[in-house]
């Protein structure tokens, strides 16, 4: 199999992108890898190396571009020649730590819709308080959804948590303002019934406080509110860290205390650090598009290219295409 | 004035009830107020005070009553004659620490709307870390709201803050997955215009990633994404501080260090605490009600009262009716 990446995205692109890449390459040896962007950037950290290839690319996208416009004019920018491998079927997958938007529309403008797919989804892993994480979608690939839609992200979500996480009978959980089956907006109510009777392992509405605490598999969601929930999540944790920093530097009772205490803090952080579950997959694309975190480390990019082979080892995108034909 | 008050809703009732309205009495001599619910219960904490009378209710709406259906059938219940107090023009307002959508449906059914106002609005003042705190409407009074509706919220969201909290000309924003003007789903980049083009101070799109930092005087948004915002930021404060706790109780070390650092972390979590802020006001409604927070003590209850004796002095009620005529 071979993945295509791009190798210029990122806050700490190319070095750790490459790396990262490169670890990958050299843990499993059925992977080939494409590296696409600035040749002579990317050859300071990398020389002859097996199964690993450059292709350069003239142009980048930038964290601040306008997303549709970035795809459709930087033709030769290393975003978009990695998704045009894809499409080409020189890739199996690609993974890039770029723009969000600009991949989200690289995905759906070159490497394509799945058929019957209205909307495809983003799918990051999220953190949980016992470490074993969960699928939540949609993300924000599209603000408004309709009760179709998150009826076909449950469906795309269980088969992911299934092939990729090794969950087997996954929980499904619909995202909402109360547990009770009549509770919500008219989405969430529409929704509640076509999930239910979907044949996927639907255990009902989940609220957004018990999120931490893993109540499914698989949390389901309209982009608008699951980009809301997620920002809500990183600014509140944010600001309680901060204040509790604030705190420990107060005095020198507090700073004592602070010394005492520092690497217990730093766990419970890398707790809420949904970097390490890996990237948000987008689903119901033809083909495995994976957006790593911006800030990925090369052990952070190891673990989204990981987790593409994994998907189309799989074959997640082939078993989307032929329940979604089915329902 | 009089206010009417339901001196068994809450989890600490009748006691913290009745004793928060006794101090408001003592306080505020053109303060009369009117105690409705079982009368034996209420005078073991009451003995003959100025300005305080009880009225007996046999029945009492539970926190697990259906709300609709409790204020329907309970007629005899302190809530219901609360709200009919205010109705007959006995009373000018109404307070109470129970049920929430039992008092929403007693607000909407007895009280009534204001003519022109389509959906009345919950509207609590949530904590900031520089403790000036904010209005937040709609919290969950409508799951469904269209882009008129978020117009209206506005409105009654400055004039709130304007004439209670005392801010001139207070910055309204609206709550949104990004601050540029194009962002959102269809119901913000409707409301968006709506609000701009209304006379309110308008900021613009406002993060709920910072909320905590105080983006706005007010901030609107639909009831759906007000109730899963505010239960993810409990969720997440509440998973962090339990984490934090756990930690902090695990070694000897870290134990030390918790007694340096118990009353600085108390003060932490004081600050996250919206009980803090007085009650929930119900925008929209021909009188003031204000719902206590369930777990209110004397101080929580004393100032929701002191918040609705504000709410009446200000004309809040008569001043959106004005307002909304005119528009």
């Amino acid at each position: 199999m071979r993945i295509a990446i791009d190798a210029m995205g990122g806050d700490n692109a190319p070095k750790e992108i490459v790396l990262g890449a490169l670890k990958a390459a050299r843990e499993f040896n059925d992977l080939n890898i494409t590296l696409y962007g600035n040749e002579n950037e990317i050859k300071k950290y990398i020389s002859n190396e097996e199964r690993v290839e450059i292709i350069h690319a003239e142009e980048v996208i930038l964290g601040t571009d306008e997303p549709v416009r970035a795809v459709r004019r930087k033709k030769n920018s290393s975003m978009v020649m990695m998704a045009q491998a894809v499409a080409d079927g020189y890739a199996d997958a690609c993974v890039s730590a770029g723009n969000t938007g600009a991949l989200m529309a690289a995905g759906l403008f070159i490497v394509g819709r799945i058929e019957g797919i209205e909307r495809p989804a983003l799918a990051p892993t999220l953190p949980t308080l016992d470490g074993k994480g969960f699928v939540m979608l949609d993300l924000g690939a599209n603000a408004d959804a309709k009760a179709e839609h998150l009826l076909q992200y449950a469906i795309m979500g269980s088969i992911y948590a299934e092939k990729v996480r090794g969950i087997p009978n996954p929980r499904v959980g619909l995202l909402n303002i109360g547990t009770e089956e009549k509770k919500g907006n008219d989405l969430t109510k529409e929704a509640f019934k076509l999930i239910k009777e979907s044949g996927v392992n639907f255990v009902g509405n989940v609220e957004s406080r018990d999120l931490l605490q893993g109540p499914a598999d698989v949390v389901v969601t309209d982009g608008f509110t699951g980009n809301m929930v997620l920002k809500t999540i990183e600014g509140t944790a944010m600001s309680v860290f901060s204040m509790l920093k604030e705190t420990l530097m107060s005095s020198m009772k507090t700073k004592l205390a602070a010394g005492l205490i520092k690497s217990d803090l730093m766990k419970i952080k890398g707790k809420m650090d949904y970097s390490e579950y890996g990237g948000a997959a987008l689903f119901g694309l033809n083909a495995p598009v994976v957006k790593a975190h911006g800030s990925s480390n090369e052990t952070a990019f190891y673990n989204a290219v990981k987790q593409t082979k994994e998907m189309i080892k799989h074959k997640v995108p082939e078993t989307i295409k032929g329940t979604i034909a089915t329902k």
